[in-house]
This record gives C-alpha cells, structure tokens and sequence, in this order.
C-alpha cells in the first residue's frame, strides 16, 4: 500500500485538517468582529462556507486520528470518493468566497471612507486571506487523497 | 490505450476547447462594451484571465484537431502534466475572476443607481456568467486529462 503525505490516515493529514479548521474559524471571527458584515451578500456567503468548511474538517481530523491511534487503516476507495469530492466542492466554494470578499473590500476602500472605516475593512482583509488560506490547505488534502485513488483501485 | 471523452485528441476536446474560447470571448465582450471597467480591479482581472484563456485553449483545439486529423495519438505524459496544470491554474483564476466580478455587480447594483446604471450592470452580469461557464468546461478538460494520466504512466 502506496503512501502519500496528506492522504487520509496520515499524521500530515491530522495537520492539515486542523489548519483548516483554524484558519476557517480566524476567517469567521474576524468577519463576525464588524456586525455589518450581513448587509452584504459575499460577506455571508464567505460566513456560511467556513462554517461549512469547520464540521467537515474538524471530523475527518478526528477519522484520521481515529485511524492512526487504532493502527486501522482506511483503505476503501468509497470511503476516498467522498472526501475528495466534498474536499473539491468546499475548496471551490472557498475560492469563490474569498475571492469575492477581497474584490468587496477593495470596492469598499476606494469607494467612501465612510462607507468602511479603515479599521473595519482590514478586518474583512484579515478574513479574506485567512479563508484564502484555508483552500489551499482544502486543494492540498483533496490532491494528496486524489493522487492515492488510482493506487486503491489496484491493491 | 484507453480513450476517456474530453481528454486530448479527442472530438470532445475539441468542442469544449472552443466552448472555452466562445465563452471566454464573450465574457470580454460584454465587459468591455461598458468602457468604465477598468476602474474596477475585478473587471481588470477578469478581462486579463480571459484574455489568457483564449489563446490557451485555441492552441489546444489545434493541437487536437492535429492529433485526430493526422492520426498522430499524443501519449506522453509530460504533454499531458503540462496541460493539466495550465487547465487547473486558469480555472483557478476564473473562478476567482467570476466570483470577483459577481459579487461587485452585486454590490454596485444594491448600492446607486447612477453609480451602475442597469444596462450597464446587466452587462457585467452576462459577462460573469459567461466567465462561469468558462470556467465549467476549463475544470471538464483539466479532469478529463487527469483521469487518463495513470494510464499512461502504465502503458
């Protein structure tokens, strides 16, 4: 059985879980600091996928650390199907929110000082770049998962 | 050698590599019918990424139109590596480009009238839709030629 660092039930995989689940919840945290961030649709969207992006890696951090302690490897590719998919899914949907609330917040600045004070909007610059981070993290754990399928298949 | 519809060579690659180039071509279009586009970043980045994308995938409609007319199978898998990340990292940007210019019509249409007028702000929506749809057929490619690259790592 083929190895990849980042595949489920691997130690690098328990790390990249646990990234995500932090860099998710600085993402909301400094979104939710400013309470006008519901009068925008990119900013809600941005709140409501890394609330998604929490459970779903909070709990495969725990299958993995389930799978290492137990010594019970997990080797059906269903089970590999499924991750990568929802892996994939939440990675584009979190491209697609960051992406939006950093074009939102540039708007905001040129537009009228007013309209953001500065110290609100490096807030949203803050949450921006940590759920930017955050798909990284999403696309590393999807593409490990994904490059071990084919050797699942096989075995 | 195992054919999968949509990867290199193939009559389906053809057709999505110029859906590619239609709806890349159109996304411009419709952006650069409003000539204030380049007062926003978003706008720019789009038009840039689309920009991109068009010579990109004309090139490879050639390369396929080539490769099934001259009955001269490309096989190497570092043509293919090539072409997978160029796909991936341009499908990257679209996403990022659409969302970005999405969220900013959204905005500029909630926040003044005169600031967008409609026909102008149901212009950048077509165009972001047009990008999406870009986007859709960019990832089709990029996963089409991935599924195959096992295959050829054991021909």
């Amino acid at each position: 059985m083929k190895s990849v660092p980042g595949s489920l039930g691997t130690t690098t995989s328990i790390a990249l879980r646990f990234g995500q689940v932090i860099f998710s919840s600085s993402s909301i945290f400094f979104m939710s600091l400013g309470v006008g961030f519901y009068s925008y649709t990119a900013f809600c969207f941005l709140v409501t996928i890394m609330g998604l992006v929490i459970p779903w890696s909070f709990t495969l951090a725990i299958l993995d650390g389930y799978s290492i302690l137990a010594t019970f490897p997990v080797h059906q590719s269903g089970i590999f199907m499924v991750i990568i998919i929802g892996d994939s899914v939440l990675s584009f949907f979190t491209l697609a929110a960051a992406s939006s609330t950093a074009s939102l917040v540039d708007l905001l600045l040129k537009a009228d000082v007013s309209f953001c004070p500065q110290r609100l909007c490096c807030r949203y610059q803050i949450s921006a770049a940590m759920a930017f981070l955050s798909w990284c993290l999403l696309l590393i754990s999807s593409l490990s998962n994904l490059w071990l399928l084919p050797w699942l298949d096989a075995d």
